[in-house]
């Protein structure tokens, strides 16, 4: 029963999110149907991060076990072949330990959040950005940001729906840089909330605009108050870039 | 009768290219319908840059007249209102002289050419890139592309479509950078034949997986024979970026 461990990328607009549901088609659902064609086998596909709906992937990792001895090599052209016309791809293949976990055994998730900043709307780059058209100040954003490092209870910033035991969480980078149009915000730590970025990045954007001083942003983390923080940002933005084991 | 100057980004998937025709819709169909849409006028729009099916803009400039007085951001905003939902954004509106025409008036035009040259297929940048699996050497297509430059008789990379007088270009720029995973090809001069730059970047892709030496792509251009040089590049890689006036 060889495990492999895989690097994928996908594009989120077309699915009902990473997990499998009646309502659409999902990433993992379309994992599972490749494997099944490559080699007949009904398996489960474990994601280190359960991307919603409309949220991309550059680095999400994946890994799932064949009843068969395959080489990488084969796994990766077989599932590519398989995918298509989804818009998935399996970048990297590696065959681990059976006690490899890609959701248990990961150490830090990063994510990317893009936001094209100006006053004509995208094109090219439509539902892989969010287009705000009020110009932001990323050097307030940034000095936002710094609030919200470190451990702290993020439960301002945490979705309804969360499944976590604990709302506390490290964040351990929380960067916004902007270049000519485009501001990107990183952030890094050992797991997130449910939204948690996305609702971050929401907050931020407020700030951005000038409507709340960059210190607002500490009030709202300490209130433990899903009102006292910003909106949830689109998903079109956000893309899980990598998971460190 | 003011005469608007307009640069306007779009996806190039969608459209049977710039131009229109009866076959399905068009960069400038859609434009002149948005026109008409905002003020009841049916005018005509011309572009810089004539671009195929498929291919992309982020700087193409486009003219047309209106009838009566309007401010350039009223045309951008009631434009890109009225472009919806198609992948075409106005970028920025200038009021300029009668005597200002988008394709004669234009001493430069800038192209980019995007490849992304890995094993797995792309998921996110679908439509948007090449993608070449096989490994490319960015160097040699560099050291090939020097043989390109400046002024010559291109017919060697000249559709048989093309309706220029001439075959004789000048190429200003022609340079070869590898970043990661992307190959990025920029082209510069004062005006392309039709497919010229496709044409180039197919026959520097022979030589970057090593099928050609570098000098080959100058005996290409000494045949002036079409069917010496490589085939053309699919569209998807390429963007109109901008021009000078």
């Amino acid at each position: 029963m060889p495990r492999f461990k895989l690097r994928i990328e996908y594009h989120g607009t077309p699915f009902v999110g990473w997990q499998r549901q009646d309502n659409g088609i999902s990433v993992q659902g379309e994992l599972e149907a490749a494997i099944f064609r490559f080699c007949g086998l009904e398996t489960t596909v474990t994601a280190a991060g359960r991307t919603d709906a409309g949220v991309h992937a550059t680095g999400q990792v994946i890994h799932f076990d064949l009843d068969r001895e395959v080489s990488a090599e084969r796994v990766q052209g077989a599932l590519n072949y398989h995918l298509k016309p989804h818009p998935i791809a399996v970048r990297t293949v590696e065959i681990v330990p059976d006690d490899f976990h890609a959701r248990f055994s990961a150490l830090g998730r990063s994510y990317l959040y893009r936001i094209v900043n100006r006053r004509a709307p995208v094109a090219i780059e439509r539902e892989r950005v969010w287009w705000v058209s009020v110009p932001l100040d990323a050097e307030a954003m940034q000095a936002a940001a710094r609030h919200l490092l470190g451990r702290h209870d993020f439960t301002s910033f945490r979705a309804a729906a969360c499944q976590a035991q604990s709302p506390d969480k490290t964040l351990d980078l929380l960067q916004v840089t902007r270049t000519d149009e485009e501001i990107r915000i990183v952030a890094e730590a050992r797991s997130f909330l449910h939204h948690q970025v996305r609702n971050m990045v929401g907050t931020l954007k407020l700030v951005g605009e000038g409507k709340w001083h960059p210190d607002r942003v500490k009030a709202a983390l300490e209130a433990r108050d899903r009102a006292a923080a910003g909106p949830t940002a689109p998903p079109d933005g956000l893309y899980l870039t990598g998971v460190v084991y």
